[in-house]
């Protein structure tokens, strides 16, 4: 079996989706492919021995092959203007933030008939929109955190107190975020935040809040559960800290938690997962506030994929690719064309 | 201004869409191209003489010029092995149901920067799934009919009572939906529904409810809407007639609506509306009971984009140009991999 890890993109985490590529080399255990998409959205086929990240960041990248997605996957021209195909079984999604998590990459793979490892559109769109995620949980049943929406013209909280935490609706990454104490910050901080997204999120700022992080899939024989984690962070994850969480190739430390409370946090987890996470290996993170699980993200393409969260993450990988969905195709009969030709013929006859 | 009218797509309205470009060439006054996307994902450049319904079930398209979606636009291959750019200013997704209407010819059009009219990615998906279509609208505090969700192993109804509509929650057509009277009729029904689908939306089925339609858009200076027109339908819309509804060239009749109906449509219309379907011209599909405004169904990609509800469309479609959302650039300036290379650097020296 040969994957291709994609990576890079259009996206604000195009280098932290670099770290995350060389991470999964290092890891996965299959025959790979690199196809690096670069932030003009161009496709390049990667040797395995400049998966370095300064390969990336020098620009030498642009002297590999270039490649064009088409029905059926990735080509090159060759000199004599024919195109040949890069072989792979299927592509494992690497990109993270815009691009690879906001249903792009999703649409064009799923349009070309393309296999892969990663959120569909559906998931995609459920949880790179953190508005929509939270109408998506509730709908479900699922807890979330208090909420307001700005958009338009708004500027004043009219539901929450502060402080609150002020976040662009669709970033997928801390960029533009804020902590907001009191009216007199509110407006500064919308205007920070309306720079990269013209919907905004508002929460209640809980200090100290601790976070759940349970990475799983869905397998044939069922649901598959990383260990539940609570990781270290500051009141926001900065970049570095990123950067050396996905790229740790160390496992993490199962958290502490009752039998009963760990059961809570997967049953909520099923919740969101099926049907429209299948096919991909995501992570949410929780809040636990008096034993209730509160859902607070979904990250369909975590960093790394989260492979430090499972004690044999290639069998996982490639337990998942046995149940990736399967796009029923629509056969295009002209059935209806081809009677009104004939009742028209007939016409003529009579 | 040259507009190209993409059309076709692997969807169960394929030739729906034939009939809807060949319909608004009649309609629009703009230079046109057309672009054919066939049943198995190819593009073709259609000449304008070929655009006939049986130009496409003969499969003479086949010896049009093939294209390739790429960067920037749709190109074909020449002798030489050098692409050439297909010149046009905006496409008109004109694609109906799956791909064109699912967020998957968004997705790809988004990616490669290609300036389009019709729905984004979260609009497509918030209006084909018909599941997410009722959360999102209780979210928005828009009245929905009561539904039901099947899914996995639910065979029986847990809230509703018969007689029930069942129908597949993303096909964007009246095919798998059935009218459910009795529990014996009920395990056919959910079997014919889920052949298309593994998510089934069941609601009251309401005998001559009255339906209202509304398509609308935003421009520069605010909304603008089409008449309110009242289709006159038998239980369900079937092939046929819609065909003859999307390609009649007449005007609509305007429903007899009092002043305060209007409003309160229109109203609902705008809430649904922003933001997410900015840069298309949408149908909403209302019920009235008792002079309450219920969403039935958004159609982000209506049928000739409902050029019948509008005195002046090729007014309309020029002022909907005019306010297309603007996809922000995010520049990749690898700043983090460069400020480790110098720390990495620093750390020699020392």
């Amino acid at each position: 079996m040969k994957i291709a890890l994609l990576f890079g993109g259009e996206s604000y985490e195009h280098e932290i989706s670099i770290v995350s590529a060389i991470t999964l080399k290092k890891v996965l255990n299959f025959e790979l492919e690199f196809i690096f998409c670069d932030g003009d959205r161009n496709f390049y086929q990667i040797p395995e021995k400049s998966m370095k990240a300064t390969h990336f960041s020098s620009k030498e990248y642009e002297k590999n092959r270039k490649l064009y997605l088409t029905n059926g996957g990735f080509f090159h021209k060759t000199l004599f203007g024919k195109f040949d195909d890069i072989k792979f079984d299927y592509i494992l999604n690497l990109i993270h933030g815009a691009d690879g998590e906001d249903g792009k990459i999703a649409g064009m793979l799923d349009f070309y008939n393309i296999k892969y490892v990663g959120p569909r559109l559906e998931g995609s769109i459920l949880s790179f929109n953190k508005v929509l995620t939270k109408s998506f949980a509730k709908d479900l049943s699922v807890k979330v955190l208090e909420y307001e929406v700005f958009h338009g013209n708004k500027r004043d909280l009219e539901k929450l107190n502060f402080p609150i935490i002020l976040k662009p609706a669709r970033l997928g990454s801390s960029i533009g975020v804020s902590i907001v104490r009191g009216k007199k910050e509110l407006d500064f901080a919308l205007d920070k935040a309306y720079e990269f997204d013209n919907v905004v999120l508002a929460e209640p700022f809980i200090e100290g809040i601790k976070e759940y992080n349970l990475a799983g899939y869905r397998a044939k024989d069922g649901m598959r559960y990383s260990i539940i984690e609570a990781p270290l962070k500051g009141e926001l994850l900065d970049f570095e800290k990123k950067y050396l969480d996905f790229s740790r190739s160390e496992g993490a430390i199962e958290a502490n938690l009752s039998k009963d409370l760990v059961k809570k946090i997967r049953e909520v987890f099923d919740k969101i997962y099926s049907p429209y996470f299948e096919g991909a290996l995501i992570r949410c993170d929780f809040f636990i506030h008096e034993d209730e699980v509160i859902l607070n993200e979904i990250n369909p393409n975590p960093g790394s994929l989260a492979h430090y969260l499972f004690k044999d993450f290639n069998f996982e990988i490639e337990n998942l690719i046995s149940n990736l969905p399967i796009n029923r195709k629509i056969s295009v009969s002209y059935e209806y064309i081809n009677s009104i030709k004939k009742a028209k013929g007939k016409a003529r006859q009579g």
